[in-house]
């Protein structure tokens, strides 16, 4: 006897740059708001806190995915399911260390800069995409995952590649993350 | 012999909750900078003008629509191409006067107020989604086309639905505007 097809709930799929455009002026609106770089920066991620802490449910059901049991494998579902349905682009994935806590996210595409072709004068501080850290660390939260996330690399900066890092701060209560049969 | 088929091009498509939740954390940043509402509104329409200029030639080239040849066929562009393209839906088309230059976008469903229950306290002539008057009028303006731009009506004010004005200001050129063959 054949299952019956599993459906994900459907969402609305939209065209990314009125976003992307919206996005940069808000971060155009903060800098006038903030001399210093370190306070945009900062807002931003306040501000991605609470998207997060907000999209983490829905995420949850329209992404059908089922709980982890390790941090690789969180990351793996931020990176291949969360990004692709925001942003549309996959990162890649790298394990930076041997307790397997630090990852990271590289971006080789990053279309939260599509238009933007430099940081603003005088703002070389700048972590223009820092709501995306936010985002993240309030979406974690939010299925008890401490985590610092922050930018380690950005090509608006000069880099090679941008690259987000996440390390997890607390060991996963692995009772509570098994996977359920 | 057929002609080859003619393919559109590509973008990427995403889910709109992030782009949502980020336009609040804008709006809410205004009302922060803003006492008035009248502030914040004119402040949303010039940003949203800024954003309709650059978003024109990337609409015009995915879109590929044609050249029109009156106020109908463009209000209908954009109800049908644009909001479905940057919003996911499609807006209903009133002609509300004779002589066929002022018409009405009715929005059933207004997803960029998705997570928002009410208007802020004390901001009752928030015009909360007053970007997209200023994206419509500063797109339309880079096709050589004046519009005012406008909501007349909006469901988080208690009205039965939300209904955008436009009316265009100047007669088009119709040698201009008329049809390529």
């Amino acid at each position: 006897m054949s299952r019956p097809a599993y459906r994900r709930p459907e969402y609305q799929k939209i065209n990314k740059d009125l976003f992307v455009l919206t996005y940069g002026a808000l971060v155009a609106q903060l800098c006038k708001d903030y001399e210093k770089d370190e306070d945009v920066n900062k807002y931003l991620d306040k501000m991605g806190y609470g998207i997060g802490t907000r999209l983490i449910e829905d995420f949850l059901a329209r992404s059908c995915v089922r709980r982890c049991h390790s941090y690789s494998e969180v990351t793996d579902i931020i990176a291949q399911v969360a990004f692709k349905m925001y942003l549309g682009i996959t990162p890649s994935v790298t394990c930076n260390n041997a307790s397997r806590n630090e990852f990271s996210l590289i971006l080789d595409k990053n279309p939260l800069v599509d238009f933007v072709e430099e940081l603003p004068a005088g703002r070389s501080s700048l972590c223009y995409c820092n709501l995306l850290c936010g985002v993240i660390r309030g979406a974690l939260e939010m299925v008890h995952l401490s985590a610092d996330v922050s930018f380690l690399q950005d090509r608006l900066k000069g880099d090679k590649v941008t690259e987000i890092g996440i390390t997890f701060l607390k060991k996963l209560d692995e009772k509570k993350y098994r996977r359920k049969k």
